[in-house]
């Protein structure tokens, strides 16, 4: 079988600047997947990983970690997809398949976890991610996109949406009326937002100005909105809240939001701080709290995130953009500018 | 009906110094139970009250709150009790009543509770706790000791026990083996080590230096002892433990626990920290671990702790006293000079 020739929008160096790269994919294994990329979320990490500022950059770089596409072709061993099936694919490629975490399908935890790209393959070749004309995935790692769902709306929840799904599912169906705070109102936030109000969550965003008040009470359907630097409105909150999903991805002061939880509460922890974060054990101790993590989701929680956008007839807030304009995206979404996620029409574009 | 003068030992200042005082108990109200006081743990929090070093503390101020007694007088209400019963009181009398955690049986969560000492009742007066002849308190705050227990023995589980039963709890019963770290081998910690052992977790007690490893193995029957400034040793021992009762009470690393939880372990702190402590967010998002606390224990958790060790035929490991040695005990606990509990054999004292 002949190797196939992509072309695909890489960073070069850490100036993280996209411009087109040919390369080409691998052969077709029994286990793949090859799908045609219709559209590519864009995150944050990606922005990371094009400079070089997370970990070790192989350039040239495809980012990309939330990909829908249309397949063309199937190893012969996938019964699960047909060609011309939507599918999608997240921010993991592979992982070991023996440990305990993959043997529970919690494979985002194994520690040898392949992401989609500037990982590496087993036989040592480059992952390169969804910025691309055609990608090649085992079919472990792909997730069927719901008919009802227009191939752009589900990109976001490839990666993001999971993210903010994966620990609320433990509230789905609860008896409880429960009381959320969403704390971080970019990609993963507004996702939280809609997935717990989807729920029967009474929801709360938490922000640290009065700015998105409008967006998360009249566009995204929040119940309430709570300033964290007005001490008098935090005051009235303490012990309100169930959980608090926390998205922020920067040293925030958790002392300020650990009171806002009843007893037995939680606060989960999605975003990486580059720093230590601090707290008060009392703020803990006195009311039996808890401060969790929690990373992407499973496959199995990709797909059912999907599912459950479809059934409830959910919309991200997304911005579709073509592939000449993702350098200017970036810079964009570098100033938060963005409500409150660019998308990339990949197939649409013109990527030469 | 008379009140009933009783003798205790009150500090009466922050010297701490205890001497012997004179005061009298409120009057036997319907729902009260009166017991002569037998035995009574001492414990960290006692020296820091008596020092006034954690609030406000009202001089005199008679401490003890793991207090073992023989009913003498019951009110007109209460059924549970017959006179001459043994009974346990630890460290709360009272509280709201009202609130969802004391409708949940949480009561020790309840913003309102009373305190056995430095406590004030609805009526204004102060609380005295167990260094005293006599006590009387709300039969919902008294638990019955089991014929099967020694009076000195269930004394230290009325506080440092249900400490480490009320977040262990939830593993008994686990049907995987779980394995258990617990930090700090102090009141709390070697009980600790008691009831995961007793739980049939396989026990590692992780400790800063390696002098306490023949104690943990030996006398207690940990099965593991880490040295966490042993870099070699702790990096063996990562991703290997469920949990980690986390019981020092002072400022530490949380970054060279966290690693050693597998995926999904919590870390649960019970004792609190004076300053805020730090942690990495990305230890608790990769692995979906938790740090978690955990506040004394509920009534209902008092009084399973002691049918748990009854049932179990358990031994705490205390160091019997009488009233005039009070404050050399306090001088030596203070030098961690005690294996593990002092317990003060109060109704075989001369307390004048």
């Amino acid at each position: 079988m002949e190797r196939r020739r992509v072309i695909g929008w890489a960073a070069r160096d850490s100036s993280g600047l996209l411009s087109p790269y040919s390369f080409t994919l691998r052969e077709t294994g029994p286990e793949d997947v090859v799908f045609k990329v219709l559209y590519c979320g864009m995150d944050h990490t990606d922005l990371h990983q094009m400079r070089n500022e997370i970990h070790m950059t192989n350039y040239p770089l495809v980012p990309g970690h939330e990909v829908v596409g249309e397949v063309v072709e199937l190893g012969s061993e996938v019964r699960k997809f047909r060609v011309k099936d939507n599918v999608g694919v997240g921010c993991i490629v592979g992982s070991c398949g023996e440990c305990l975490s993959c043997k529970s399908n919690i494979e985002q935890y194994c520690n040898n976890i392949i992401l989609t790209y500037n990982g590496t393959y087993k036989d040592g070749r480059s992952t390169q991610g969804g910025f691309s004309s055609l990608m090649v995935v085992d079919q472990k790692f792909v997730v069927r996109i719901p008919e009802k769902l227009a191939p752009e709306q589900a990109a976001p929840l490839l990666c993001a949406g999971v993210t903010a799904y994966s620990p609320l599912k433990q509230f789905k169906g609860s008896k409880k009326a429960l009381n959320a705070g969403i704390l971080g109102l970019g990609g993963v936030g507004h996702l939280g937002v809609l997935i717990a109000k989807a729920m029967g969550h009474h929801v709360t965003v938490i922000s640290s100005s009065d700015k998105k008040r409008v967006e998360a009470l009249e566009h995204l359907g929040a119940d309430a909105f709570l300033v964290s630097t007005n001490a008098a409105e935090m005051e009235r909150a303490a012990n309100s809240l169930d959980y608090i999903l926390d998205t922020v991805p920067a040293v925030h002061p958790l002392q300020s939001y650990l009171p806002l939880l009843k007893v037995e509460g939680q606060l989960i922890l999605v975003g990486v701080a580059p720093q230590p974060l601090h707290f008060s054990s009392v703020d803990l101790i006195l009311g039996k709290k808890m401060i969790s993590g929690s990373f992407i989701g499973s496959m199995e929680e990709t797909q059912e995130i999907l599912e459950f956008w479809a059934e409830k007839g959910l919309t991200s807030m997304v911005e579709v953009v073509k592939m000449n304009y993702v350098n200017k995206a970036f810079e964009r979404m570098e100033r938060n500018d963005v409500r409150y996620r660019f998308v990339l029409d990949v197939a649409g574009s013109n990527l030469e």
